[in-house]
């Protein structure tokens, strides 16, 4: 999705370098130094508005969040709540997912999420889908050997596609949901924009949960 | 499920060993010798009243086809439409598919379907699931190196437990369907009587297509 473009989202973004990066590449294997506590580090890739991340952050105050975002517009929208909540333990990232190993060190990033990314439901562009195997084998690198990566969506063809993706990739799941809201989970369940938008109109949310290394 | 037990049933499978093998161990290794072509050898187990295999083996006339059923009378009725139809590539087996390593020879199955199993809700029963690991360990043993093995089901937890299962096991995912009969491969789908009742209220029925091998 592509917001429409506010004006006001560029300059708010540069006059708060501290909670917002542009030049991610600077802070690799130095993320720690940004926030109150070292501790471990989760991201999100493709934030949007930045609800899940925000609450995520709220919620576990002993874990660090970055929440990362190509477009301006949203970061921006992210960050006014972030000016709001002033969260010692959320940062933000302005950039593109797929140099994200420009911008993290081997075992860096504790946990990923992944919520509703984009569906590129054509064949033909399915390398830009988030769960394609360039953009996991870059996961891979960033991880750490034990994290985990978290996939929620309502697409059932990315969902169909990334079961099959994160397979034969060689990850193991920890569990899947075909229809997470209506789970023993359900309760502990963080909702991102998106999901709040699909759910209500009675759309199953599935969710995978998968990790690089073997559980043995 | 379990039927109402028809007391014709017995006989009935008594009478027509050329079509029913109640020892099953006595063919292990020979099973082509039933048939009348030498030819890839498919089987479902628990096939219940047959009609999928049934409709398999008519449309299939190159392959072979082995319905396995626990229960008489399931067994009985499904025998009662091959006595109609005199399929010469299709066989049944009375038995049990906890012991399908010692009906079939190593190699010796070239797939295996797995149509819309008892589920067995219960975590304490997860062992009596036919695709809980050990049952997936003896598929492994008869099915042939590029072997493929189908699972369908309605039943939503099943379905979850079943991908992290196959998943965690090691095997590799060919696809993954969440709405079979609203996909492309819906008009190829042969239905089992499950499936029409499930179907019709309106549920999805799930698919995943699977190897044991991996496909590079
Ligand atoms: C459909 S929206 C979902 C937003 C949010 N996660 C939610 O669930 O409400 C997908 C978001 O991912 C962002 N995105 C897509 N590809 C990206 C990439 N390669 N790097 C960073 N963000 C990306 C898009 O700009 C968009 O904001
Ligand atoms: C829910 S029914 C489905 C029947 C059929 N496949 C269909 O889709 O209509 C499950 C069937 O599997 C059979 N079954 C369950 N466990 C079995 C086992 N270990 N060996 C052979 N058959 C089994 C049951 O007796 C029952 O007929």
């Amino acid at each position: 999705m592509r917001l429409k473009n506010k004006p006001w989202a560029l300059p708010l973004i540069q006059e708060n370098p501290q909670y917002v990066v542009t030049e991610p590449q600077k802070f690799r294997g130095q993320w720690q130094e940004r926030f109150a506590a070292r501790q471990p580090l989760m991201i999100e890739v493709g934030m949007g508005k930045g609800r899940f991340i925000l609450e995520m952050a709220r919620q576990n105050p002993d874990k660090n969040f970055i929440g990362l975002e190509v477009q301006t517009t949203a970061t921006g929208i992210a960050l006014k709540k972030q000016l709001a909540a002033n969260l010692p333990n959320l940062q933000f990232i302005c950039g593109d997912g797929n140099e994200i190993t420009e911008m993290f060190a081997p075992g860096e990033v504790a946990g990923i999420y992944l919520n509703f990314s984009d569906p590129w439901p054509k064949k033909r562009h399915a390398k830009r889908r988030l769960t394609y195997r360039t953009f996991l084998a870059q996961y891979q690198q960033i991880i750490a050997s034990d994290g985990l990566l978290e996939f929620k969506t309502d697409n059932q063809g990315l969902f169909e596609y990334s079961l099959a993706s994160l397979n034969n990739y060689g990850m193991v799941f920890d569990q899947v949901w075909l229809d997470l809201h209506h789970s023993k989970e359900a309760a502990d369940n963080v909702m991102t924009e998106y999901e709040e938008k699909f759910s209500q109109k009675g759309q199953p949310i599935y969710k995978l949960a998968a990790r690089f290394e073997s559980k043995n």
